[in-house]
C-alpha cells in the first residue's frame, strides 16, 4: 500500500524512478516563502469563516511558520518522494504539530494552491523586473544628458546614414525599454488575480470566503471560474512573451556595444572590469558581457518557445505537464533580472570616444540627403533632387573626396541651383540643427524628449 | 546607370535575380489602401505647412485617388522591379500627373512609411479580432446559458475528477477569450503611434507637423523618437505573441472537440456541414475544423519564433531583414480571424449529448472528494478523510461498483460517521449544488458568472 | 591589476558581478571528466612530440590524476572567480604540481579544449541514448509479441476508421524510434571529429600531431578547419533537432497512453507503481508519467530555439554568447534519457484489455470500407462502392445497428451484388486477414515485421 | 445530401466557409505533376497485378497525361469545394475518360496518396539543394583559392585575435556547407521511402504489389508499417531542422558580409548589380542581399517550430492538423534554394580589398600570442610567457604603438630572452607561416585544404 498522502486507493507502491522522474521539489522549492503565505492566509480564512477554530488556525500558523525557519535555516530535508514543495512543507507541518497538520488542505488542492504561489512570485519579480527597467532608462537617459551634443553616424544597413545625436541613439533604447515596462504594467493585470478556492478543478463545498484569501494576500481580484483558474497559465506565457521581446532590445544593444567596441567602429571603450581577456591571445579586451547578454536572449525565446509548446492542445482543467512551466519562467525572470542588472552596472562607466565618433560622422556622404534637401527648398522635386545628389557623390567618390571637399564649381556641374551656403549648408552642426520635426535627431528635439523622459522616469518612481 | 528611383551614385544596373528576390510586393500589396491614406495626410499636411501649394496637394490628391482606383480595379500590373508597394504607387502616380508626383516624398522615407503602413493595418485587423473575439465569447456564454444545467465529468490528468456543469466549463474558455481581448486593447495602444516625419532615421529638415498627419489618420499618439520609430517592430512581435496566446486556447477547444466527438466521447455531434469525409472509408465524419484550428496554432507559433529571431541582435536602425516581418504578421492576422470566424459560425450549431454526458459523470468514483468532505464536516481532518475515502473507493473497485451504489454498511466499515444521508450527499445534483464558491461550478455561481460575462460584453459591443 | 590568468594587458581587477554573470562553472563542471581526459592526451602528445619532456608530462599526468581524484571526492571549491572547468583544473594541478602546470596549455586555447570537452561528451551520450532507443525499440517489439492478435480500432481524425491489430500500431512506433535510432548514428560522425590543436581560432605555431592526440581520445577524424573548429555548434544543433524529433514521437506516445487510460477508452491499466494519485480527490489515478514525457517535449524543442536562436548571425570565430549552448544540450541529453528510461521501466507492466479493445472495433462502421471493397471485387468502381457502402452506414445509423448487424435484405436495397458472403467478410478476423499488402496490419504482414525487427535489433546489439 | 466523393453517409452539405476552411487546393497544387506521376504508377501496378485490366489501365494513363497537359496550359480551374489537388485531379479525370476514373482510387487513400506526394517532391528538392550547396561550396574554394595569400584579422568576440588568411576564413564556410550536404544526404535516405500502399492506415485488401510502384518510381525502399506510413512528418521535420542549420550558416555569412562592407570595415566590395540604394539617402549602397538572407533565416526557423509544435502529441493515425505540413516545407525548401541561389551570382564578383585586410591585420596586437609563444620556444612556461605578453601590449598600449613598432630595449624590459629575432617572429608573413598545424590558417594548410577541397566536390559533381 502507498505511503502517500493520496495513497488510499493504491494497493502498489510508487517506482522509485517514477519518484524521482516526477518529483518537482528540485525546481519549485523556490517558491517555500509565497506557499508558506498562502498557507498562513488559507488559515486565517478557514478561521474566520469557522471552518476551524481559532486554536486551530493559531497552532496552524505557529508551526507554517516554524517550518518556514526550518527551509531559511537549511533544516529542511528535500526528497523526491514528497514531490513538491507543498507537500514537503505540510509533512514538515506535521512533524511540528501533529494531527491539526492534517486540517490545512481543507477545501484546497495542489492545483490551485501552485497556481496561487506562481502567481505570487510572478507579481513580486514582475515588479522588480520593472523597476530595473526603471533604472536602466534612467541611466540611459542620463548617458544621453551628458553627452547631449557628442554627434555620431546615423547607421541604416549597417551603413552611415546620416549624422544623429549620440544622445539621439540611446533615447531610441529608452523608447524600447519604456515599452517594456508598459507591456509588464499590464500583464500584472492579470497575474494579479487570487485563483485559490477553485480546488481542484470544480470549486469546493467548504463555505470558503475568497475575497477575504484575496485581500490577506494583497490581491486586487479573485478568478472567476474554477476550471481555468486551475488550467490557466496565460500569465505565465504572457509574461516569458514580454521577457522575449525585452531581451530582443537587450540583444539590439548588446549588437552594438559588441560593433562599437570593436578596433573598426572605436567608438566606446568598456572598463577592464566588464570586460575578460583570453587564456591564449594575450592582448585580448573581449566585451564578454555583451555578447553574454546577447546569447541569454537565446535561452529566454527557447524558453517562451517551451511554455507555449507545452500549453497547446492541453485539454481542461489540470495535466501534469503543466508542471513543466516552472522552469521556463523561473529561467526567465532570473536571466532577464541579471541582464538589466549587469548593465545597470556596466554601463554608466562605459567611455564615449567622441572624437571617433564625429570623425566618422564626417567620412561617407552622411550629408547626401541634405544636398538634395537644399535642392528641394531651391524648388527642385524631391526625386530629381535625390538623383541630383547621388550624381554629385559618384562624382566626389571618383576623386576620394566627400561633397563637402568639393569646390562650388564641381557642385555646379549638377545644379545651377547650388551657390557658397552649401558648405555651411552641408556642416554636421547645420544639419542637426535643422533636424526640426518631434522626434528627431535635432538639438531641441532631444533635449525635449531627454526632459520629458526624466519627468516620466520620476513619475514612476516617485522621485526616488 | 540604374534608372532606380535611387540609382544616382550607381554605376551598374540591378541584377534581375536581385530584384526577383528583394521586392517585397507580392507581400505589401495587400498594404495598398493604407498607403494611399497615409500619403493623402501626408499631403494635406505639406499643403497645410505650406510645404507645398494647396494646388500642388490638389493635383496630387486627386492622382493618388485615381491610382487606387486603378488598384481596385485590377489594372496595377506589379513587377519585382518596383520593389515594393510605395514604388508601384510613387510610379503610377506619376504616369497620371507627371513632375508633381516627384513632390510626394518629400520630408518622407520608406523607412517610415512602411511603419505607418504596417501600423494602420494592424490597428484595422486588431479590432477586427477583438470583435471576432466578443462574438465568440458571446457565443460561448449563449450555449453556456442554453445549457445551464448539463452534467458533464470534470477532468484532471484527462481523468475524471468531479462532475461539474457543462455551462461551467464552456465559461473557463469565456475567460481565457477575455483575457485574449483584453491583450489585444492594450497592445493597441503601442500600435497606435505615428511614425511619420521620422524619415530615414533621424527625422528630416523639412517643418513637418507630425501632430497634424498624426490627427488626420486618427493616431492618438505620434513617436518621439526617429531611431525608434523605423526600427521598431515591437507592435508586430507583441500582436503575435499575443495571437499565439488566443491560439493555445483556441487549441485546447479544439483538443477538447476532437476529444467530445470521438465514439469513446460521444458527448458532443458537429454537425453534417462542420465536419467531411474519408475518401476511403465510408462510414467517416472526420471534425476537419477542430483539427486544423488546432494545427494551424503551429503556424502563428512559428510566425512569433521568426518574428523574433528576425529582430534579434539587428543594430538600430532600420535594416533591410525587417522586410520579412509582414508574412509572418499577415498569416498571424489571416489565421486568427479565419479560426474565430468558423468557429463562431461552427460552435452554434453542435448538439450536446447531455445524456452521454451525464452517465458519463456518474461512473468514475467522481464524488470521492465529496465523501472525503462528507466526512470532514462531521469531523474528521480532512487528509484522514481523503484515506477513508481512498479506501472506500479500492473496495468498490473491487466489487465493480460505483460509490453510491454501496451499501450503507459497506461504508460504516470504513467509517462510523458515515450515515444514511451519503447517499443524498453523493449525487450529482447534491454535489454540484453544494459548491458554493464564487467561481465554482455550482447552479448559483455559473449564473452569476453567465449574467457578468452577458453584461461585459453588453458593455463592450454597446448592445450591438 | 588582475589576477586573471589573462590579466597581464588589464589593469583593473573584474567586477564581482562581472564574475558570477560570465562564469559558467555551475554548468560546465559536469565536463571535468572529459576536460581531464582530453588535457591528459594533449600532454601526451606533447611529450611524444618533444614539446615538453617526458618528465614534465609525468608530473602532468599525475597531476592531473590527483585533480581528478579530488573532484570525484568532493574536494573541489568552485568559484565563479575561475570562470569555468578549464581554470579550475588548471589552477587545482598548479596547486598540486607548481610551475609545470603553466605547461599544460602550451599550444591549446579555451576555444579549441571546450570544443573537444563537448565533442566527447556527446559522443558518449549519443551513443548512450542510442542504447536507450533500442531498448525501448525491443520493449515495443516483445510487447507487439505478446499481444500479437488483440484487435482494436484503429484511428484517423481520432475517429474509428478500420480495425488494426494492437501488435500492428506498436510497430508504427517502433518504426518511429528506429528512425531515431538512425539520425542520432548519422549526427555522430559529425560529432566524432577532433578539434583540438585548432587553438584561438588559427592553428598554433607548436608542432602539435593532431592526428596522434584524435587516436589516443578514440577519434575517428580530425577537423579540417581551425576557425571552424571553434566556431561550430552543428553538433549541438543538429543533436538537439533529433532529439526534438525523438520527443515528438514521445509525445504522441504518451498522448495514447493518456487517452488509452481514460474512463472512456479504458483500453490499457498502467500500474500503481507508475500512476500518482491526487492530495484532494481519492479516487484519481492519473497517468503523470505519461503527461509528463509529453509536457518535456516542451524543453527540448524550446531548447532547439534556444540553440538554433544562439547562433543566428554570429560573425567568425568564437564568440561568449556560444558559452550559451551547453545549458540547452545538457537538458536535452538528460530530458531525452530519462524519459527513455522512465518508460523502459513503464511499458512492460502495461496491462491490456483486450476485450475492450476488441468491443470498441465492433462498433462504429469500422467495416465500412470493407463493404466498399467487398463490392469491388465484385466488379463496381472503387467510387460508386464507397459512396453505396456510405448509404448503408447512414441506414444502419438510422437503425442504431452497425453494418454487421443488418439483414441481407437490407444489404441488398443498396446493391444486389452483396451476398450471405458478406456477413463472414466484415467480421474483424477476416478483414485483418485480407490486409496482405506489405506493412499492413495483415496478421502474416505483423508477424513478418516483428521477426523483422528482432533480427534489426539483435543485430545491433550485438545479441546482447 | 453532399456530392463531394465521400458524402455518402451525410445529409446535410458542408458549410462554404468550411471549404474555403479546409481547402488545401492553393498551397497542395505545386504538387500536382507528382501527384499524376504516382496516380500514373498506381495504374500500372493495377494492372500488372490485374487488379484492372490493361485496356483500363491504358485509358486511365492517357487520361492522367490530358489532365497533366491541361494544368500545364492553365486550363485547370481550381476550386475549394474540390479540397485538394487528389480530388481535383480525379475529377478532371473523370470529365476526360467517364466511369473509369473511378477504378483510379482502388487501393489507396488521399492519406498514403498525399504522403506519397510529398516525399516524391522533396527527393527531387533536397537534391537540387545539395547541388546548390555543392555549386556554392565550389565559389567559396575558387575565391579562395583566388585570394590564396590575402591576409585579413582574424576575429574572436569581434575583437582582433590573430592575422589569418582570408582564403583560411572562406574555407572555414566550406566546412559548414560541406555538413549540410551531408546532412542532407543523410536525410535523403529517410525520405526515400514509398508509402503507397497503406491506404488509409490499415492497408488494404487488394493484392497490390508495393515494392513494384516503390520501383517504378524510382524509391529504393517501402515503407514497412501503414500506420506510421500516413502518420509519419520525420522526413519534413528533418528536412526542415537541416535546412535551418544551412541558413545559421548562411546567416553567419551574411552577417560577415554586412560587417565587411560597412565603412568601418572595408575589407569587401559588392558590386552595384547586388545593391540597393535608399529612396532618401542619394549616397546610400545597401548590402539588402545579405541583409535578405540573414533575414529569412527567421522564416526558416519559424518553419521549423511550426512543424515541430504542429506535430507534437497526435495520436496516430492521420489527423487533419497534417495538412498544415505543406506551407513549412515548401516555404523552407523556395527559401534555402533562393538565397543560395543568389549568393552562387553574388559572391563571385565580390571584390576584396586586400590591403585594407592587411592594415587592418597589422594594428590590434595580432602578433601578442606569438610574442608568447617566442617566449616559450625560449623556454619559458606558457602561462608566464602569456603574461608577459600581455605586460607588452600594456606598455605599447600606453605609447600608442603596435608591439612590432617596439624597441629591443622596451622588449627586454619585459623579458631578456627576447633577442634582435624578435621581430621577423612578430611579422605577419612569419605568423601565418609558422602555423603548421594541420588545419591551421599556415599557406601550406590553406593550400592543401583547398585542393581536398576540389577533389572532394569533384568526386561529388562528377566532374560536372
Amino acid at each position: 500500500m502507498s505511503d502517500k498522502p493520496w495513497g488510499g486507493r493504491f494497493s502498489q507502491s510508487t517506482d522509485k524512478t517514477v519518484e524521482t522522474f516526477t518529483s518537482s521539489i528540485d525546481v519549485d522549492k523556490a517558491l517555500y516563502a509565497y506557499d508558506i503565505k498562502g498557507s498562513a492566509a488559507h488559515v486565517k480564512m478557514l478561521a474566520h469563516e469557522k471552518i476551524i477554530t481559532e486554536d486551530e488556525a493559531s497552532v496552524l500558523l505557529k508551526g507554517l511558520s516554524r517550518v518556514e525557519q526550518g527551509i531559511e535555516q537549511n533544516e529542511m530535508v528535500y526528497s523526491d518522494a514528497l514531490e513538491d514543495i507543498h507537500m514537503h512543507i505540510e509533512t514538515a507541518l506535521g512533524r511540528e504539530i501533529g494531527d491539526t497538520a492534517k486540517k490545512l488542505h481543507t477545501g484546497r488542492s495542489r492545483n490551485d494552491q501552485i497556481a496561487l504561489d506562481v502567481r505570487m512570485y510572478l507579481k513580486v519579480e514582475t515588479q522588480a523586473i520593472m523597476g530595473l527597467l526603471l533604472s536602466f532608462q534612467s541611466i540611459l537617459v542620463d548617458i544621453a544628458k551628458n553627452n547631449m551634443d557628442v554627434v555620431m553616424p546615423g547607421y541604416t544597413h549597417l551603413q552611415r546614414a546620416q549624422p544623429v545625436l549620440f544622445s539621439h541613439h540611446l533615447m531610441a533604447y529608452y523608447e524600447m525599454f519604456k515599452r517594456d515596462y508598459e507591456r509588464f504594467e499590464d500583464s500584472l493585470k492579470r497575474t494579479d488575480v487570487m485563483p485559490l478556492g477553485s480546488a481542484a478543478l470544480a470549486g469546493t463545498t467548504f463555505p470558503l470566503n475568497r475575497e477575504y484569501t484575496g485581500q490577506l494576500l494583497g490581491f486586487h481580484r479573485i478568478s472567476d471560474n474554477s476550471m481555468d483558474s486551475v488550467s490557466d497559465r496565460d500569465f505565465a506565457m504572457e509574461f516569458i512573451s514580454h521577457a522575449a521581446i525585452a531581451m530582443i532590445h537587450l540583444s539590439r544593444f548588446s549588437e552594438e556595444l559588441v560593433l562599437w567596441s570593436s578596433s573598426e567602429f572605436s567608438f566606446i571603450m568598456i572598463s577592464d572590469a566588464f570586460t575578460t581577456g583570453s587564456s591564449i591571445m594575450p592582448q585580448k579586451k573581449n566585451p564578454d558581457v555583451a555578447e553574454l547578454v546577447r546569447g541569454k536572449t537565446a535561452r529566454v525565446v527557447g524558453s517562451l518557445m517551451a511554455i507555449i509548446t507545452l500549453m497547446k492542445s492541453l485539454p481542461l482543467a489540470y495535466n501534469r505537464d503543466m508542471q513543466e512551466d516552472k522552469e521556463p519562467l523561473f529561467d526567465t525572470v532570473n536571466t532577464l533580472k541579471s541582464c538589466l542588472d549587469i548593465y545597470c552596472r556596466m554601463i554608466p562607466g562605459i567611455e564615449v570616444n567622441r572624437e571617433t565618433m564625429y570623425a566618422a560622422a564626417q567620412k561617407g556622404f552622411l550629408n547626401a540627403t541634405d544636398l538634395a534637401d537644399y535642392l528641394v527648398v531651391k524648388g527642385m522635386p524631391f526625386r530629381q533632387a535625390h538623383s541630383v545628389s547621388g550624381k554629385a557623390v559618384a562624382f566626389a567618390l571618383n576623386r576620394e573626396k566627400e561633397l563637402h571637399e568639393l569646390d562650388l564649381d564641381d557642385f555646379r556641374q549638377f545644379s545651377t541651383l547650388i551657390d557658397q551656403d552649401i558648405f555651411e549648408f552641408l556642416s554636421i552642426e547645420s544639419m542637426i540643427s535643422r533636424r526640426i520635426t518631434h522626434g528627431s535627431t535635432g538639438y531641441d528635439s532631444v533635449k525635449t524628449a531627454v526632459e520629458k523622459a526624466e519627468k516620466d522616469i520620476e513619475s514612476k518612481t516617485g522621485g526616488k
